[in-house]
C-alpha cells in the first residue's frame, strides 16, 4: 500500500477516522487518567493467523497523532501472520499511543480481514490456472484500501469503478433491448484503451456474445458443469469469469473449470475482521 | 436515520461514494449501451431475510445522480425482511439509476448486515434484562451509520468516540500506576456531565473498584459463573457491562447472569452483509 | 491546547484562518514595501494583564505561513500575564513575520480574552467548592479552543455539545408534556454512559425532578436564598448548577449557596480580547 | 448579508457549525425527551435593545437541519430592535426546531453584537463628518459576517484582508528603512487599481508622508489636538484615519477633529453578544 | 456534459471559481453601483464561429448565485455556432447576473476554446477512418471537463489518468530495462480489464513489440512514410495511435496513413479560448 | 511565486492535481512495469524558448508523490529559457518520478506559457511608458497562479476578483441609469481604500467620466488615434487603461498613445502551453 495513490488516500482517510473518534473534547480517558508525560511502550500483535493489509494507515494514526512516536514495522502489507506476531511496535507519549490505539486498530483489523479472507480463496485453488478477483462492492470510502488489501491476500483487482473498464449486465441488455445491440453500441462508443467485458446466464447467450466477440465474458451462477462446456465455446476468444454465491468450499471445483477469473464479493463486504490488539510490554 | 446529524452526514458520504464509484469517467457501461432517453422502474429487494438499515443513504445516492429518479420506500430502517421483500422502488432514466445502483446497495448492504447481526443477539437474549451494545471497533468513516444500525437492530448505543465518556481499560490502569489512582484522577478531572466505566479482569479488582465508586464497570473476558459473582458484588452501585467473544451462542448464558450491558465488537466489525439486490420490473 | 485533538483542529483553524487574510494576492504590504531579504526579531507582549490562551494556534500561524521561522514559547496556556510580558518570540523573514501577524493575534487576543474572563470569575468564588463552568454559547467554529480557554482560566467545561449529554430545558419539558415523561423517556433512552440534566425554575418543579431522579439539576435564575434551599432539597442526590446572569459582581453570593456548578454563558460569547500586540527588538 | 458572497459563505459556514453542536449523536436531548412527531411554534427575540445582523445564518441554520421548517423573518438585518421584539417566526417538528437553535442564536448573538456596537460609536459622531470603520482584528473564519454586521450597523468598512489594499505601519517602515523608501516602493510596485496608505506617529512622520503622496494616512494614538493639526497639515490630499483606543467616551471628541475615518477593532474583538433567545409560543 | 459525474464536478468547480472570483466582500461594483431591486435580460452570445461546451457549468454558475435566476438554454454542447449566436438567456436581478458572469464565461470560453480546436482537427481528417483523440496534457482541475470538450468537438478520449490504463513510455521502457521486459512484466501484472498501450520510436521496436503482442501502438514522431509501413506491420493486431507535433497543416496527411488514432495535447493545453459575451438586452 | 498565499494555495491545487491523475489505481504503467526500486535520475527542459512560470507546483508535485526525491532547482520563475535549457533535476525512485511527471509539467507548461505571452506584450512595447496588466479571464481554479505567471512575464496584475477594486462597465452603467449615477453611487458607497475605474467607449463619455472624478478610466476598443485624444483629455487626472483586441501586432501602437496600462484576456486564457519535457538521464 505504499504506492502513492494509497499514501495521499491513507492521509486523509486517517484524519477523517482521527476526527470521528477524537471529537472536540478528545480522548478524555486518557487525559483524566495518565499523567501528561507518562511514557510507554506497545505492540500491535495479532491476536489469530491472518494476512496483513493496513500497515501505512496504521503507520499514520500514530504519526498525526504525535510525530513523536517512534514507531517500528515488523511485518509488511501481504505477510501471512501467526497469532501472536507482532506487527507494529510504537514508543512514546501514553496518551498519543493510547488515543491513535483504535484509529490503527479499526484500519488494521477491516483491511487484514480482507487480505486473509482472499488468500483462503487463492490458497484453495493453488495449483489451477485461475485467479481470484474482487468486485465493486465495497465498503464506501475505502475502496482504494480494500482493492490492496486484495492484492496483499494474493488477489488480483476487477475494474475500480464504473469509469475504468466496461461491464455490461443484465440489466444493461434488458434497457439495450437486447445482447447484439448492447454489445456493439458499446464498442462503437468507447475509447481504444477501454476493454469490455458481459454477463451471460447461459449458454445460448454465451453463443450470441462470441459472435458478436468481446473482451471479456462473466458467467454468472454457473454450475461447474456447465462452466466447462463455456470455457470449452470461449476457446481462448475472450478472458472467462465466473461469479456467483463464491465459497470455500465450492471456489475450487469452479476453478477447476479452467475459468480465467473468479470474482468474489463476499472478500470485500463480509470478510470478518481480523483479530489484533495492543499491547503495552 | 433521519435524525439531523445522520441526514447531514449521509450527504456527505454518498457525494463522496459516488465520486469514488463514478469517477471522472463516469459510469461508461451505462453511456455506451443504453440510448441516453431509456427509461426504467427497478426495485431493491432483499435476497435473504434480515433487518433493514441505511434508508437514508441509499435514497440520497439515487437523488444525487439525479433528482428527478422517483423514489418510494417501501420499508423502514429496523424492519425485519423477508427474503424478496421490497425495499425501495425507483423509476427514472436507466442510465442514472444504474449508476447509481452499486452506491445504494453498498450502503444498504453494509448496515443491513449489521441491524441484522444487532438482531440476532438482541433476539437471542429475549427475556434477560441485558442489553446489547456496541462499540467503538467500528469501519472507519461510518460510525454515525454504523450507530444507528445497531439501534435499529435493536440495540444500544455505547460512547460514539473516545470524547463523550471516559472508559479505563487495562493500558490505562497500568500507566497511571493502578486502579485506585486511575479511577480518583479521572473523577478529579472530568466535567459534571461525564461518567467514568472501568475495566476489571477479575474479582479482586472489582472490589478495588468498588470500594473507590464509578459510575460503570466492564467485566471483561469472564466466565459466566464468575460474571454472577460480580453482579452480586456490584449490588446495583455501579451500571455492569460484559464483554468478550460474544457470539450468538454464548450471547444468552452471559446476559443470564444479571449483567446491565452486553458489548459485541463482532456486530460492527464482523457482520457479514445482508445480500440486497436491484432488480428491473 | 496541546492534545491531539485540538493539533489537528488548529491546522485545519489557521489555515482557513490564513486563506481568509492573505486572499490570493497575499500580503501586498509587505511584498510592496519590503525587501525581500529582510530579516526580523520580533516579540508577542501581552498590552493588558491577562490569562493566556492559543499558544498552538499562534505557533502554527507562523510555522504555516514559513516554516523556517524560529519560534520560542516564553509563555504557556493558563499563565497569568502581566502587562507588558512577552508570551512569544519570532525570528525570521520580516515579509513571512508581517504575514502571519493578524492571524497569530487574533486567536491569541480571543482565547486569552475568555480564559481572562473565566479566571476572573474562578478567582471571584475562590475558597468556595463550587466551580465555574461554560456553555454552548461559544463562537461558532471555534468551540474547541473556547473550551480549551475556559480550562485554561481555571474553570470546567460543561457539554461540548448536544451529542455528549442530555440536558433537558424548559422547552423540552413543554414539548414533551411535562418533567416526569421528559425525564422518564429520556432515561429509558439514552445509553449507559450519557449523563442526564434538568432545568427547573422553582422548587416546585425541583421537588418533581428529584421524585424521578436525576444525575444534575440546573437551577435557573434563582435567587440566593432559594438556592440555598435548593442545595438543602437536593441534599447530595443529583450535581446542582446554577445559572443566569452570572456576573462577576454577583458569582460569589451564588457560590456560596454551596451549588457545585456556576454556568456562565458570558466567558464564552461576551469576553473582550485581551490586548496583546507584536513589537520588533 | 444577502449578497452572493455572504449567502455562499454561510451555507459552509452553518454546516460546519451545525457538525460542531450535533457531532455523530446528534441532539441526544430531543431525540429522548421528546415523541418524533411533537410539532412547534416558536419565536427567536430580542431580550435587549440593539441592532440586528446574521439573519441569513439563522435562517440557514433552521433549513439546513430541517427543510420543512417554516420561516417567517419579522426584521432585517439592520434594523433597530428593541428589548422583547421578535426577528424571526418557527414552526414545525420541535425536535428539528431546538437542534437547529443554537446555532442560528450563536450567530445572531455575535453578530448582532457587533453591529450593536457599531451603531453605538456610529451614534456617538452623529452630525460630523467621519465615518466609523472596522479592521482586520476579527473572529477567526467570521470576517465576511463580521465585516457585514459592520454595514448594518452604519459602519464603513476597511480593507478586508491582507490583499486588497496597501497598509504600511511602523514594523514596515522599520523594515523597510523609513517612511520614504517604505512608500516609494510601495507606489512603483502595487497594481494601478490598489489604494496605499500609511501610519504615522507624530506631525514630523506626517510631514514626510505628505511630502512623498499617498492615498489615505493613519493617525495612531494621537490626541484631538493633535488630530485637528494633522488634518489641517493634510488639507485634503490624502483620506484621513483616526485609531487607538476608540470607546464610546472619546469617539466624538475624534471625529470632530475633521478626520474622514475613526477605525475601532473593538467593535469587531470585544464586542458583547447580543442577548437574544427563543421562545416557545 | 450532462452525465452525473461531470454535473457532480461540476457543483463543485463552479462553487470554487465563485469563491476565487468573489472573494469575501463579493462583487462590490454591481452593489455599488446598480439599485439592489435592478432587473435585467442578457444574453450570452459567441462573438467568433466555433463549438459549443461547458452549458453545465455556466448554467450553475448563475444558479448558484442566484437560484432565481430564469435560465434559458439556446444551445447544447457539441453545437457549431456562428458568430453572433445566442447560445443562453438569462432574466433576473441585475447584481446577481453579473456576478455570476465572468465565472460562466470563463468556463465557457475555455471549453469551447477545446471543443472548436478539436473539431477542427476532426473536420480535418473528414472521410479517413482515423479518429482525434486527447491525452493527459490537460489544465490541472479541469480535466473531467476538458475530456467532456473534446467528445462536443468530435473528438474520442484517450486514458483519463494514470489510472485506467497501461501506457509504457521511452521512460518506462529504459527503467524497465527494454521493450520485452517492461512489456512482459506489463501484461503479468495489470488486471483482466486493462488494456495495454506502449510507444516505439521506430519499425525496430514496433516488430519487437508486436512479436510480445499488445493491444495499442503508440507510433510517436514518425512521418507520414513510416507510419504507412508501421500500419502494414501492425496489420490489425493492435490498435495504431499516432502523436507528435499533430497541426492542422499535418493532420490529414497522418490519417490518410490509415492510423486508428491520432492523439493532440494542442487541443487540449494550447486551443485559443473562444470569444464569448453578456450582452444586456 | 514564493510568497505564503502562493505555497498555500499551492499545496491543495498539486494534492487535486494528483488525486485527478492518479485516481485509486495510481499509476499501473510504472507499477506494472518498472521494478519497485529501479532509481531514475531526469531533468525538466524546456524544448522552446520562452519564460519560465510555476516551479513552486512543479516542485510541491514531486514532494508530494515522494519526499525522499532530490530535486534541484536549475532556473526561476520569471527566468528567459533558452530551448533545451533545464529548468529542474529530480532523482529518486523511478516509479515516483514518473508518477508526477505529467502533475508536474502540466501546471509548468501552462503557467510558462502564461509568462511567455506576457513577456512577448511587455518586450513589444519596450521603451514606452505603458505596462501590460491582466484581467480576469482567467482559468478557473488557477487564477492565483496566473496572476502570478503575468508578473514573472514582466507584466502588472489588474484586480484580482469582484471583490479588491470597483470596475463599472457598460452593462453596469446601462443598470445603473447612466455614467454619472453609476460613478456618484459608486463613490458614495465603496470603503476608503477601495478605487473606483469605469470603462467608456468614447470621448462624450470620458468627458462626462472626468467631470465627476474617478481613479482610472477604461478606453475599450479604441483606436491609436482616439487613444491620443483620450489621454490629452485625461491630462493626468485618472490612470488611463486600454483594452480591446490586443495583439503582438498591435500592442505596440497602443502602447505610443500614451496610455498607463494595457490589459489583454489573451495572456491568460489563450497564451498556447510552453513545450517542456521530462527527459531521463
Amino acid at each position: 500500500m505504499s504506492d502513492p495513490a494509497c499514501r495521499l488516500a491513507a492521509a486523509a482517510a486517517v484524519r477523517d477516522a482521527l476526527r470521528e473518534d477524537l471529537g472536540d473534547a478528545g480522548d478524555i480517558t486518557s487525559t483524566a487518567s495518565i499523567p501528561s508525560e507518562t511514557r510507554m511502550r506497545a505492540e500491535i500483535r495479532a491476536r489469530n493467523a491472518g494476512v496483513l493489509s493496513g500497515m501505512e494507515l496504521a503507520r499514520q494514526a500514530f504519526r498525526q497523532v504525535d510525530p513523536d512516536i517512534a514507531i517500528k514495522e515488523r511485518a509488511a502489507d501481504g505477510a501471512r501472520l501467526e497469532a501472536g506476531e507482532t506487527v507494529l511496535s510504537v514508543e512514546g507519549n501514553a496518551r498519543a499511543i493510547l488515543a491513535a490505539e483504535r484509529t490503527a486498530l479499526n484500519f488494521l483489523q477491516h483491511l487484514s480481514g480482507v487480505a486473509t479472507a482472499t488468500r483462503a480463496l487463492v490458497d484453495a485453488i493453488d495449483g489451477t490456472t485461475a485467479r481470484i478477483v474482487c468486485t465493486r462492492k465495497t465498503t464506501p470510502g475505502l475502496r482504494i484500501f480494500e482493492k490492496a488489501a486484495v492484492r496483499h491476500g494474493g488477489g488480483a483487482n476487477h475494474r475500480f469503478g464504473l469509469y475504468d473498464a466496461v461491464l455490461i449486465k443484465d440489466n444493461h441488455i434488458a434497457a439495450a433491448g437486447g445482447v447484439r445491440p448492447a454489445l456493439e453500441r458499446a464498442k462503437a462508443h468507447v475509447g481504444h484503451l477501454v476493454k469490455i467485458e458481459i454477463e451471460v446466464d447461459g449458454l445460448d447467450q454465451l453463443e450470441e456474445v462470441l459472435a458478436v466477440g468481446t473482451d471479456a465474458v462473466l458467467l454468472d451462477n454457473m454450475a461447474p458443469g456447465t462452466l466447462c462446456e463455456a470455457v470449452a465455446m470461449i476457446h481462448g476468444r475472450a478472458i472467462s469469469e465466473a461469479s456467483g454465491d463464491i465459497r470455500l468450499e465450492t471456489v475450487r471445483a469452479v476453478a477447476e473449470t479452467g475459468v480465467d477469473c473468479i470474482s468474489s464479493g463476499w472478500i470485500t463486504h463480509s470478510a470478518p475482521a481480523l483479530n489484533l490488539g495492543l499491547d503495552a510490554v
